[in-house]
């Protein structure tokens, strides 16, 4: 089935928020074997959102929406369903119930298109619906990411049931560039008839995502995996919803080495994509955000001479950082930069990072010159970092 | 001008990717005078995406496209844009000239759309154009930020020149519901007959969206500044792109007020947050990710006997963590909880966080159960915590 989501919200459109929703149900309707071909943004506005899902019905059959169904006056999606499919709001009684002991105005949300399923919300207290219209069917969930999200999974299987024909896989590569791997893998990947292509780069990481279609989908991504290890090596990280801060997480959990980071420019960065991952705590030791002189004196023992010699921005400070703050740990990390925007010199500019990387077997140390805004700076090397102990764990095998 | 942000990617529509380009270009043009009513994600299918424009030419007079202009097979933008405007593709030797010493699969930039004027791009290969078509105007940019950003600022004066006519405004709170801002507000904001309203939430923040319209606009919005503040008082924080982490490194800067802060459960989210703000290490003098018992201990002097009477996710803790982290600094921070999915019980459930704010009048700690999933609950938890910081400074008066 061919799915539009439409994500309603006039913050979206004023670009005062970003759409997170659309990706998650693109990425469930996708992998329930729909065919997701379009997502769309509307603002507040009973006019464009009546328009927007009169357009929705010419070119897919499934239309999920998101947002609009709270108790503000700018909540919309009730009456805009309504209109387009030509039904009346009815008040549902046991949703009224459920809107007891509540300010006045949620009682707007016991309004439904007449003869509209409800979709419970388990969470909070907008309930979803699903109405048919002709051979379409469209659903509403509310914009809350945490009260969509099992809703979705209630209404998943109120969709007309969807045959699988092919499965979706990202393949995930870091430390290098985009046009290297396509050069490697393209000529290669389009030998297979069943596969479509597609390559895309955001903050270092490379992702191949294809859907594979047939009988022998799994198949065919056996080899292909086969194949992207065979060409990239260790640049091959991960697939799907892997983080290159998820694969060294796991890694060192399953090699059970203990790590210490010592961030001055990242600024916890490193440490919070770590601990992204549930249980790291087994590995992570602790992370120091070291921020001033002081601190790097006083917490990892970097010694005032190397800091007045070098400045702390340098490979020296790098280094007696990672070791200070190793002590008793495999692995000790540390960064040291100049996030800015100001702060930078014909010397040290804006972007400059030095990333170290210590263990038994020594220290890896690397200079980078990272562009952008100062929190891409940030990311982009938190995750250089994080791909630099990844290496180091993988070499150590 | 009526404005439809056209983002393309395969990533996009399968949930491999969060746009974050298209608001980001909403903000800059509406901030310009222009009306954005309309964003849109299609695939790299040359089909779609000729349909997508052709669509977006019967609602808008802007179209801004965005990715697609990349050396790869699946970058079709030029393609689609050269059919629905019936132009040729043809090179551009200057361009040419800039592909040089780059992989031979990057020529392909070179081509662009007969007529279009060339958006250079001063970070990376892929130039952008602006065709005509008829009283429509299109611009397309890479979709790598980066490039984007800078490109679009080229872009704007080239667009056909607009009247500011509104100035949009986003009010942020924090600390109340939806409901109950709506309430406090909407009766009162609905007597300007100029502004349109809207409202929403995220993480615990409350924004309310306004666009004011006509000659006045400015002291509209003077007017419902001072109006918030009266009804309000702290629970307002800011304003537009402010943040609660911002506005909290904002404050501390301007008080001269030295920070140090232990976290456990949200493992350097509240550290990386305060660093997004350019200059906050003259107030960070340290954060430390206390993760393991161990570095409780050793690091901040938590008493052993406390960790094992209450446990390490406990008020008690978190009061020895806050103190002990804070020295010789004015504030000490910490937080202790369950971050989930697992290691949550009937007396302490997942999402369970202990939260304290030490000063050298006294130490102030916060008891929440948040919902959601673990990164959910990390980003509640540091947003929870910077929003305690700022009202312990405000309240310092």
């Amino acid at each position: 089935m061919i799915v539009e989501v439409v994500a309603s919200g006039t913050e979206l459109i004023r670009g005062r928020s970003i759409d997170t929703n659309s990706p998650y149900i693109a990425r469930r309707l996708n992998a329930a074997g729909h065919d997701v071909r379009y997502i769309s943004c509307y603002g507040d506005n009973i006019r464009e959102l009546c328009r927007g899902i009169a357009h929705a019905f010419t070119r897919a059959q499934i239309v999920i929406m998101t947002g609009g169904l709270g108790p503000t006056v700018d909540d919309l999606t009730r009456q805009a369903v309504a209109k387009v499919t030509r039904r009346k709001l009815v008040l549902v009684r046991a949703e009224l119930e459920r809107q007891r002991n509540r300010p006045k105005i949620n009682e707007r949300q016991a309004y439904f298109p007449k003869g509209a399923a409800i979709i419970p919300n388990p969470v909070g207290t907008a309930s979803g619906f699903l109405v048919k219209h002709g051979r379409r069917v469209l659903a509403a969930l509310p914009g809350v990411p945490r009260e969509m999200e099992p809703m979705l999974e209630t209404t998943i299987p109120m969709l007309n049931s969807a045959r699988v024909t092919w499965i979706d896989k990202a393949f995930k590569m870091a430390g290098m560039s985009e046009s290297a791997v396509e050069t490697e893998l393209y000529p290669e990947i389009r030998k297979f008839k069943n596969v479509d292509y597609g390559i895309t780069a955001k903050s270092g990481v490379i992702s191949v995502i294809l859907r594979v279609h047939g009988r022998d989908a799994a198949g065919t991504i056996d080899r292909i995996r086969t194949l992207i290890r065979e060409k990239l090596g260790n640049a091959f990280f991960g697939e799907d919803e892997d983080t290159i801060g998820g694969r060294t997480a796991q890694l060192l959990l399953a090699r059970r080495k203990t790590i210490a980071i010592a961030e001055s420019c990242t600024g916890g960065e490193i440490a919070s994509r770590l601990t992204d991952v549930p249980g790291v705590s087994e590995s992570l030791i602790e992370a120091l955000v070291t921020y001033s002189n002081d601190s790097k004196v006083k917490r990892l023992g970097v010694k005032e001479s190397t800091l007045s010699a070098h400045g702390a921005v340098s490979e020296e400070v790098a280094r007696e950082m990672a070791e200070g703050v190793r002590g008793r740990c495999d692995i000790g990390v540390s960064t040291t930069g100049i996030a800015g925007p100001t702060g930078g010199s014909a010397e040290k500019p804006v972007g400059l990072v030095y990333m170290a990387v210590a263990t038994e077997r020594g220290i890896a140390v690397e200079r980078k010159v990272f562009g952008g805004s100062r929190w891409e700076i940030k990311s982009r090397a938190a995750e250089f970092t994080l791909n630099m102990i990844r290496k180091a764990l993988l070499d150590e095998k």
